[in-house]
C-alpha cells in the first residue's frame, strides 16, 4: 500500500477487537462495543474514523477486524476505508503487525482502539502530531494519558527524559494494585497506558522481528498468502490462526529500548464499564443520566439506559440500570467492574 | 339470599375494590393486586375463597366486585360464588350494605378483602369463628391484627374491656404519624384495623341506618331496584352512583357503641407494596427471593420479579426490581411506599 500515497500523513489503524462483555447487556457478540452509539449519536467507532478526518493531517484509515465486524463496518465506514480481517482474534501485536505489513515501510501508522472516548480532538490531533514526528524518528510511541485517579484497571507508563515532543519511556507497569496505583498518580511520574501508539511500520516490523521474530515471521507468511477482495484483505488463515497471541505492550513496548512517550490529555475514557460510560456521559444537578424513556424519584448519580421498557427509579443512589431486550442489568457503581462476570455477558 | 341456606353458617363477603397502584407495574388498571398470584402460585383472591373452603363453616361466598373485574372473577372463582356488582366504587360502606341487603338478616357475614396475604388459616378460621359468636349478638366485629412494627400505613384500634371472644373496642384510630405509631406499639393495646369484620347482616344495616341513613336508604332504593342475573347481582345504577362513598371505619365502626374487637394472629399483610410483599416471600439466606429468570451477585434483600427478561442484580442492598411489560421499577425497599406516585402508576 505504499503506493496508496499517504504523502506523509499519518494513517489512522483502527483496531476492532474485544469482545466487551462489560458493557453486557447492551454490548453483545452480535453487537459489539465499537458499534454502539454509547456517547452521543455517533458509535465509538464511528468517532473513531470521525477524530482522523482532516485530510491535510490523516491518510485514509485502515482497520483491523474481525469477519464478524464487516457488517458493522460496511454500515459505519465511508468507501475509502480500507479493511484487514484478522482469521481469529490474536491480541494487539499480531494485528499492528498485519496493518503494517500492508503499508509502505516509511507509513505513519497511528494505532487507535475503535472503542475508546475522546472530548477533545484538537488536543487528540496535536498529540497525534506530536507522535507521528517521534514515530519518523523510529520510535515506538505509545500515548500516556493524564491519570486522574488511582485506577487499578489500566497499565501504566512511568516517564523516563525528556525528548523533543514527548518523553523517553522509563518503564512499563502493568495493572498495579490500589496501593502501588494511589502511589503513581501522588508520584506524578506517571500516565496510563491508553492503548494508542504512533509507529514507522518498518520500524515496528524491524522491533517485532527482533523481540517475537516468530511472530513477525508468521505474520509476514501470512500476508504473502493473503489477497485483497475489494476493499478487504485476508491473510492467509492456517498461518494466522498458528500465531501466538500478544499485546503490543508485551511483545514490543516493555522490550524496545526506542519507546517514547507523548502526554495526552484529550478527554479520554476506555468506556471500560458502564461506571465509566456513565462518568463520560452528561448528567443532571443531581448527577442522574437517562436514555430512554425513565422517571427518577430522590435518586442521584443513577444512570438508566433502556432500548424501550421505561424504567422507573426511587430512591436510589450510585445506581446503572439497562434494559436491553431480554436482559435487565442493576448495578450499584463499584460493582459494574463484575458485570463480565455476569452468566449473561459470559454465555453470549 | 336467607333461602339459600346458609344454616347458620358464615357467609364469606369478599370484597374485590381499590386500585393496587402501588404494587405498579405488576398490578395494573387491567389486571388488578387481587387477581395476581403474588405469593405462591394462588392469586389473593384465589387464597381469600380458599380460606373460606370449609362447608362445615362457611356457605357460598357473595363477591363484591366491578364489572371489569367479572372476567377475573369468572376465570377464578367456582360456580357457586355469588356476585354483587357495583355499578361504581363507592368505597367500603355501601358495598358491605349492598351485601347485607343480599343476605338473610340473621346472616353472619365475614367481610374479608380479596387482595390481602394470611399464612395462618386455621387461626384464621378460629378467629371467624369467635368473630362470628359475637356478630350474632348484633356486635360490630372487628379483627384486630397483632402489631408488629410502628406502621403509619394502617388504623389502629384500641381494645377495651374484656368480652366474651374478645374486647369491646375503646375507639378506633386513624393512620398515626411515625410517634404515635411508636407509642401505640409500647403501650400494647392497640392492634392494627386490618380491614376484616364480621356482622349479622340485619344488624349491620340497622346500625348503617342508624348512623349513615341516607346511605342506607339509597342502598336500599339500588337493590329494590335492581335484579339478578344468572349468579349476578346488579343494583339499579342511578341510585347506587348517587351515593356518598364512605368506608365502613368512618359510617359505622367509629359511629356504633357495639364495636367489638377479635384478636388476629394469622400472619396477616395487606401486601400494601413492594416491601410488603418481599416480606411476605420466602427469602434465600441472603435475605434476597427472585421470581422469573434472575443471577443475584453481592446482594443483601434483593427482590427481583420479572415476567420474563433475566433480571441481573450487582452489589446492591434493600433493593427491589420488577420488570412487567414495557415497565421497569428499581426502587429501595423504603421507596416502595411511593410507587403509586409515579407517573406509570397514576396514568394507566
Amino acid at each position: 500500500m505504499s503506493e496508496s500515497g499517504t504523502s506523509g500523513r499519518i494513517v489512522p489503524v483502527i483496531l476492532c477487537g474485544g469482545s466487551g462483555t462489560r458493557l453486557w447487556p447492551r454490548s453483545r457478540a452480535a453487537r459489539p462495543k465499537p458499534f454502539l452509539p454509547l456517547v452521543g449519536e455517533r458509535t465509538l467507532f464511528e468517532q473513531a474514523l470521525d477524530r482522523c478526518d482532516d485530510p491535510a493531517l490523516f491518510a485514509a484509515p485502515l482497520v483491523v477486524a474481525g469477519e464478524a465486524h464487516l457488517p458493522h463496518i460496511a454500515a459505519q465506514a465511508g468507501e475509502g476505508v480500507r479493511i484487514a480481517i484478522e482469521p481469529a482474534g490474536r491480541n494487539t501485536a499480531p494485528a499492528i503487525a498485519l496493518a503494517a505489513a500492508l503499508l509502505g515501510d516509511d507509513d505513519i501508522m497511528l494505532v487507535c482502539p475503535s472503542d475508546h472516548h475522546i472530548t477533545d480532538t484538537a488536543a487528540f490531533r496535536a498529540a497525534a502530531e506530536a507522535a507521528a514526528r517521534l514515530a519518523s524518528e523510529d520510535r515506538m510511541v505509545a500515548f500516556g494519558i493524564a491519570a486522574t485517579r488511582p485506577e487499578t484497571g489500566y497499565g501504566y507508563i512511568k516517564r523516563g527524559e525528556a525528548i523533543e515532543g514527548g518523553f523517553a519511556v522509563d518503564r512499563f507497569v502493568e495493572k498495579p494494585d490500589r496501593a502501588r496505583a494511589e502511589a503513581f498518580l501522588a508520584d506524578g511520574g506517571y500516565d496510563w497506558n491508553g492503548g494508542i501508539f504512533a509507529f514507522r511500520a518498518g520500524a515496528f516490523l524491524a522491533e517485532l522481528a527482533s523481540h517475537r521474530p516468530a511472530m513477525a515471521q508468521a505474520v509476514s507468511v501470512a500476508v504473502r498468502g493473503g489477497a485483497w477482495d475489494g476493499r478487504c484483505f485476508r491473510p492467509e488463515p492456517a498461518s494466522w490462526e498458528a500465531l501466538e497471541g500478544e499485546s503490543v505492550d508485551y511483545a514490543v513496548m516493555e522490550k524496545t529500548a526506542l519507546a517514547a512517550v507523548v502526554p495526552a490529555d484529550f478527554g479520554w475514557s476506555d468506556i471500560g464499564n458502564w461506571q465509566a460510560l456513565q462518568a463520560a456521559r452528561e448528567s443532571d444537578s443531581d448527577g442522574n443520566h437517562t436514555s430512554g424513556p425513565a422517571e427518577l424519584v430522590d435518586c442521584r448519580n443513577v444512570m438508566t439506559d433502556s432500548d424501550g421498557p421505561r424504567v422507573s427509579v426511587i430512591g436510589l443512589d450510585n445506581v446503572i440500570v439497562v434494559v436491553d431486550g431480554d436482559e435487565v442489568l442493576v448495578t450499584s457503581a463499584d460493582g459494574a467492574q463484575q458485570v463480565g462476570t455476569l452468566s449473561g455477558a459470559r454465555n453470549q
